[in-house]
């Protein structure tokens, strides 16, 4: 079995720009499967890590456009932020990892915040999203709205808290918790590295 | 001349342990010139990283226990934190800079701080490095505390201040901030590039 690292992330998270756009193609390189896993980071955390802090604020949004070139990911300018509510598309997601289309999906949401400045806190831009992949918007947002999602975000969120996430995104191999983009390599060489120790075992 | 990189750390932020302990041998091995400049992050932060924040802490500590096992640098369990009050040190790593014996200092307090569980808040442990190292600590003190080496933290603290410095440790190439040891790789790089760019200029 290919080792595994969960990958928590929520949509309205900046950095997490960066993670969705890059996680696929280095899992595929380092023989990593990640397990993509949406939850609330605002209810885990009891201050915003960025609003009312403009100096933190325009430092976040240089150090993601730097990043971004050093990755080769698109950039456009800074987008509005932050995204109030973001619970809806993040309950989109839930929804369409059920179903397999998870990633596209987060992608799709992002590219349209971030690359055509769109904002994804309202219905009818992710309702744009949904129908462009071929969904049906009304049916999707009754499904996130349902209370088995609603659920499953929360029960996903208490499982974040319990492990002692602090941030968005952060992954997770086994019990330990790697925050923000800038660990993601380090996360998969843990989980790569970890994974040979137990099928070396007895 | 070889391309410079600016090092700002505040001797008590924690994750500046590992800056100090593996900064020069990568600034060696890409030759890249860098000037250490102590600061009193404290005066320009509004909140306090980690005070009152349990699950940070925590995070934090198993974050750079990790990456000391992954530098190789050595780790001798969470030391006491924070350190209070931490401008002695500071100031006489100022002093101990314009004197040449700066670096020395600073790994010396780190190792006595993180390796012994010493706290350098107090004038005896300060007093006992400078010993170990053939200073004088009574007048390395006095010279610490003089108006002219108060003033001078004072200016480098402003000077990180309007660089838009966020936290400890920083390295900046020119305007460009690089914040945290997560970002010492990128940093370094950085320097590299734009000393190349501006001597291939006409």
């Amino acid at each position: 079995m290919a080792p595994q690292l969960d990958f928590f992330f929520y949509i309205g998270s900046t950095y997490t720009y960066l993670s969705v756009m890059r996680i696929d193609e280095l899992a595929a390189r380092m023989g990593v499967s990640v397990n993509w896993r949406p939850f609330n980071i605002r209810a885990v955390l009891t201050d915003h890590p960025f609003q009312g802090k403009p100096a933190k604020t325009k430092y976040m949004w240089r150090d993601i456009e730097r990043r971004a070139a050093r990755h080769g990911i698109a950039w456009n300018g800074i987008p509005e932020y932050p995204i109030e509510p973001a619970n809806l598309a993040n309950r989109l997601a839930t929804v369409a990892f059920q179903d397999g289309w998870g990633r596209e999906f987060v992608q799709q949401i992002y590219r349209s915040w971030f690359l055509k400045n769109q904002n994804f806190g309202k219905t009818e831009v992710v309702s744009a999203v949904l129908t462009d992949m071929g969904k049906d918007p009304a049916s999707m947002i009754a499904r996130a709205e349902s209370k088995e999602i609603r659920n499953r975000y929360i029960e996903e969120t208490e499982i974040a808290r319990s492990l002692g996430l602090v941030g968005a995104p952060s992954f997770v191999s086994g019990t330990e918790v790697f925050w923000g983009d800038d660990h993601l390599e380090e996360a998969f060489e843990w989980a790569l590295t970890s994974s040979s120790r137990s099928s070396a075992g007895p």
